[in-house]
């Protein structure tokens, strides 16, 4: 079978940086491309962050390429204080990489989309772990491609538990909720949601950490470094006083062997309106149409997810 | 194996109507009371109408108790207009049924309730359709209870949908949020939500009632014209033009038959402050705590379901 091709869709940041090491070591999967977006941090910082990590990790060959700025309905876009505080001011946890070799392409990303989806089809994943202003802006820029895509996992969503900037929206949802509703009720697009129901029960420690840290390479040093200070930054801001959120890492894990989690099928919308703005909701309206879109991870077969991510992690750094 | 005990708390009301007759056809449970709740009407209104239901389909052995006239957070209760206009002025599709033999007990319905724990314990079943305030009214009186009951199966709340008296709300649970917190995040307590997210799923339409109304019996005829005013009412209002939610019918019979209905376990709470009031949801807090003690209903099979509600209630009104 041919491995699959996959575009990761970053605004990286600490969880974003497991993510492209679960999809660098994960031996089924060609990582094809980065798309940048805004989020943790600037798209400007995100897209260095992504370069520099794709070094750190021998990936020279990984093209990343600069989405758009700021959401679909606004002019600019400022990083949110909370976000500095989690991943810190260089969204890597204040860890000091190399400036990489490679640089941005000159090609946008929203156009690396619809490339690729008409070059790979049904064998294409698209992973995105933050906003989804690329993605949505693709999907209007040639809609045929929703057909296309072999399937979207995303981190992103709370639909079964609370969200995290409220009650009702998560962070990547709440960046851009009408990106996110453009994405989501399209039905013609196979996506799988995970969403906090799900990381928030995936949770790292030190001590795998110091795993990484005793490998006495660059990679495990640096990675090592960069997620105890986000492990860390759980606990100060009483996020989670029992480790780090897999939030990221999980989605391309997902995307990849979906038997990690358990799934419900439904039509969904995200409210893009009101107080419960960024609400990612099923949509009533279509609750007993046929084939809905959106499978939704509710929950996970987290010990059996861990070793997978150590597994695959451990053995990367050991090389790097 | 003793037959189950059940306990309807009902604000009668016509898919209360329907859970009346499901209790009382289903072969594998013994009806010993309806507590009576405000909701649907006024509680009087809706303790008489279950006295009247439960004549026409002669079951005059079946004690109704009243409970809680109104919310735990109120004075008085008014019944919305909605209600009126979806259940009739008189709360059974303005169907006129003979005034009933048999008086409310004397009993509380609160009283009841606790008597029937610890008389009944793990063989009790109790199935709430309307506000959680009676149930909510006995776990305070009397703590110990919780561990005591079998099951909890109630028709309320929306997860995976939006509510239907606010994006976030259902009906039920609204009427009474601070009951519903105090009911659904009682760890001891095991409960089954069949809210929205099923109910929704479960049509009738006047093709089965006319098989009623064909029986030419007495049950059969009301039967039929009360849920045609139902099944009018949603067409008129809006709420679905396919047919009338099977709410209150469907809780009974997944109270019997967990087999119906997909779950997923959680730890829950109710909002019950803010513009997200009466939400049902995921408790973040406890989210990876073991043993949570709410099964959420998320998908029916719905084919079988409908099957077997037919079956029990045409051999019923086919006696009455």
């Amino acid at each position: 079978m041919a491995k699959k091709k996959m575009i990761l869709d970053l605004d990286t940041g600490v969880d974003d940086a497991l993510a492209i090491a679960y999809a660098t070591a994960a031996p089924d999967v060609d990582l094809i491309g980065i798309v940048s977006s805004y989020g943790n941090n600037l798209i400007d910082v995100c897209a260095q962050n992504s370069l520099k990590l794709l070094e750190l990790l021998g990936q020279t060959d990984v093209p990343v390429f600069k989405g758009l700025a700021h959401s679909s309905t606004t002019d600019h876009f400022d990083v949110m204080q909370v976000s500095l505080d989690i991943h810190g001011k260089n969204g890597i946890g204040e860890v000091q990489l190399p400036a990489p070799q490679r640089q941005v392409e000159s090609q946008s990303g929203v156009d690396f989309y619809i490339e690729a989806a008409h070059k790979y089809g049904q064998d294409l994943i698209i992973v995105p772990t933050g906003p989804m202003t690329n993605l949505a802006a693709a999907l209007k820029k040639d809609p045929e491609i929703a057909k296309l895509i072999g399937n979207v996992t995303f981190m992103g969503g709370a639909l079964t538990v609370e969200g995290n900037v409220t009650g009702a929206a998560e962070a990547n949802i709440h960046q851009d909720a009408e990106a996110a509703n453009t994405v989501l009720s399209n039905p013609d697009l196979p996506l799988t949601m995970v969403g906090l129901d799900v990381t928030l029960r995936t949770l790292l420690t030190k001590r795998e950490t110091q795993k990484w840290r005793d490998l006495g390479t660059a990679a495990g040093k640096a990675y090592a470094d960069i997620t105890d200070f986000y492990i860390d930054a759980y606990y100060n801001l009483d996020i989670d006083k029992n480790g780090c959120a897999l939030h990221d890492p999980l989605a391309v894990g997902v995307s990849l062997d979906p038997s990690f989690v358990k799934t419900i099928s439904l039509f969904m919308k995200v409210v893009h309106e009101g107080p419960n703005y960024g609400r990612t909701i099923g949509n009533n309206a279509k609750l007993n149409d046929p084939n809905p879109n959106v499978k939704v991870a509710v929950n996970v077969d987290k010990d059996r997810y861990l070793q997978t991510f150590m597994n695959y992690l451990t053995k990367l750094f050991s090389q790097h």
